[in-house]
């Protein structure tokens, strides 16, 4: 005998959703108020390649890659880098949707080790539209411009998704 | 055919298990050293609305909203503010229940945009009496006090809820 | 009638996967560049007990309690102190596994009692060979050396597992 949970089967190709989006980070420069969308709010340590550094953000998430396509979600959470031989970040982080397509949250959390050239982290949870879904979001760098902005492109997998019941 | 968790209908208003309990954050001001429950650990950055400024918190949970109720659990984590035009939180935390009623902690992720009446972030797991749990918890400001004082109305709601099994 | 999840038993003794490490925290005291694997991002705050100094780390995980036995693993996230009357620590992180036996991560919260003989954290998602996975993570103090050194015994305990099913 098995239990239930030790039979179980999913396929890493058949997400019951998936969403792909960008995420740009524009980091606060010290004088860009105005378009910075993230700020630093530790510094970094002495074990280097920003080891210790954490950044704050409020970041657009937009369907194309073009950050003037509009956002369709915003990225709200942290990061920080966390090795010192390579950069290496660590992420937890909720998208918030309030759009006419998606009204609800993702939240999701994991490490970000940039020299792979595709990451993964845990979808952990879900609000509203995403009622407590869970997933896997696939990063992928898809620019980096100097030491104050990057896009990612996040592609959101979800294995589990729960129809509402009626109340 | 359809998947199992493709099939799955949970119904929000029907948990396994629901719990109201009231948060009191007691921020340090800098002289009430035997009343405070939270820190400030970083600043505010430039980007206003207090953007960037991170709490730690051990903070008593109250089961009616007044504070000298006595606690009923601890809620143990962060929360930061992440928005340049309003207010906007982010909190990752677990209740920490050692009581006769429950042994066991809840943890829990999610942003939390103060103007929306409501607010849900995701239980993402659970341990002791609440073994594997996973749900909803709907904060609500209940009171908002100066700049050292609120108190959220945190409305748990588990949709995922296990009997242990005997070992 | 019982909604489905109402009725789900599982055993604590029987996880579908187990996997005991040991994780290392060297803390950066100023000098130990080479060795140090954590570093202190934030200061403790006025409330005592190291209440609000926050750690992020890279640590290695062994098989065995011995540093040199070669990590397995790295545990990749941060901690920070959140208690004014004893230590209390609250942990979030990724355990990344890249040997030739996994290939994947464990995303991991919780809090971490320190004056509890064990404390159990929450495995809220996995990637790679732990793909979806969800679980508990019980902690066990193994070792403090001053300032600047711990052990704890990390026993990892899967109840969700997954097959990967074919493309």
């Amino acid at each position: 005998y098995l239990p239930p949970t030790r039979a179980k089967t999913l396929k890493p190709d058949e997400p019951c959703k998936r969403i792909v989006l960008y995420y740009h980070d524009i980091l606060f420069n010290g004088t860009d108020l105005a378009n910075a969308t993230s700020a630093k709010i530790t510094n970094d340590s002495a074990l280097g390649s920003h080891f210790g550094m954490m950044v704050v953000f409020d970041d657009p998430m937009t369907e194309d890659n073009r950050l003037g396509s509009g956002p369709v979600a915003r990225a709200q959470g942290f990061y920080f880098y966390d090795r010192k031989s390579t950069y290496n970040a660590w992420f937890a982080y909720t998208l918030v949707f309030n759009s006419t397509e998606y009204k609800g949250s993702l939240n999701i959390m994991g490490a970000d080790p940039l020299p792979e050239k595709t990451r993964d982290l845990s979808v952990v949870g879900g609000t509203g539209d995403f009622f407590m879904a869970r997933g896997i979001c696939t990063f992928e760098t898809d620019e980096v411009e100097g030491d104050y902005y990057f896009r990612l492109k996040m592609d959101i997998k979800l294995y589990e998704c729960y129809q509402k019941g009626g109340g």
